[in-house]
């Protein structure tokens, strides 16, 4: 392995996904397309269906312009409560890479606080990641988002 | 960018962050202030008040000495329920640097545990903060604490 | 201090932090022995008496086959509630290091979605660690796990 190469590589990764959190926690929504391929994928699945092999998902974005009209629709059109995110990610590792790219999982805990004040537990699960190197950076070219809290207390309106 | 100070700053930044915790958290509050300027600045902001431009501190130190009166008032003559802190930090973003220093976001969860031995969610949000390179390593030039959680069910005695 | 090597170290540490959090989180118990020496130590005790020099664990686990022996209970003996756990940890700090292998202090927030689908807080506390260098890479000598979390919900069943 070598030592430089890796270290790299992780902290690449590392940026990757503090601007992604950034883009979602400091209300930034119009940033979060950006960080996919033109047709990278935003995908979220249960727990229980990806465990089953049944990838039925909650939430197919199949095109950087259709998360671009999901940006839209939630600045513009849903109605939801006024809510915050905070993500903490943790357990990044790299499963696989090749000249085409990277496999990489990780955990996400999202904590939400809504215009009462108070902040709750939102979200956990992982992330299953496949990244390409592009001029501009790593981009995704899809993140799968596998939840393991089947019941949450609100709409799912920002992404995860 | 050149990777090795890259990747060099980052890791400085994580070190400075991982002893701020350990501080807070492993009851080591006297070394708190130590990882200010003497004129470092620590404040409280609430994120309705900072999204709108209102700087209206919660809290507000600005210089180690008070920093340093802080932790003697909490040893010695405050009274609150003991208490421990866990924070979890996310999201390391350097969103400026120059010879003077850097400008860095995080974002933060905070869980603690009350006597009574149950573990809930305290507080989330943001630190922005303004760093500098001093002979003994990054130092807090200041550290703003941008809090999501307007309620929160005990009073605050240990900073954030 | 070296740089790199420093760079180095720390990667490697986050590198085994990740895999150990990910055979607990991914439901890969058969794993986490592996990541122990053969007379590794895996030590679960409360802050109360971790605090007051007593250190009487809730669990103690004193060579890999005793790891190993507990999982193949969790997998065919024990009856428990079908759960799933998340770790957020953060504060990695190497606090001691010799030729002898390293010693490390974290921070830990784990949470857990029972068959419910609900996600709550289970456990926060810190990791305090033991870790030398084999020809597999950095393997536990001790894990010894202090919870601040005095009460829980549910009986312990998956480690920490």
């Amino acid at each position: 392995m070598d030592m430089t190469e890796e270290t790299w590589r992780y902290l690449r990764l590392d940026r990757l996904y503090a601007d992604y959190c950034a883009c979602l926690d400091e209300d930034r929504l119009e940033d979060w397309p950006e960080l996919f391929l033109d047709d990278g994928v935003y995908k979220m699945v249960s727990r229980e269906n990806y465990s089953q092999g049944f990838q039925i998902p909650l939430l197919l974005l199949d095109s950087k312009n259709m998360l671009r009209d999901r940006v839209y629709s939630l600045r513009n059109a849903n109605i939801y409560q006024a809510h915050r995110y905070r993500h903490a990610i943790s357990g990044v590792r790299i499963t696989a890479h090749s000249d085409a790219g990277l496999e990489v999982s990780s955990s996400y805990i999202v904590v939400q606080t809504l215009s009462e004040g108070f902040t709750e537990i939102y979200q956990a699960g992982s992330y299953y990641d496949q990244l390409v190197e592009t001029p501009d950076g790593l981009r995704f070219k899809q993140r799968l988002v596998v939840y393991d809290t089947a019941r949450i207390k609100t709409l799912l309106a920002t992404p995860i």
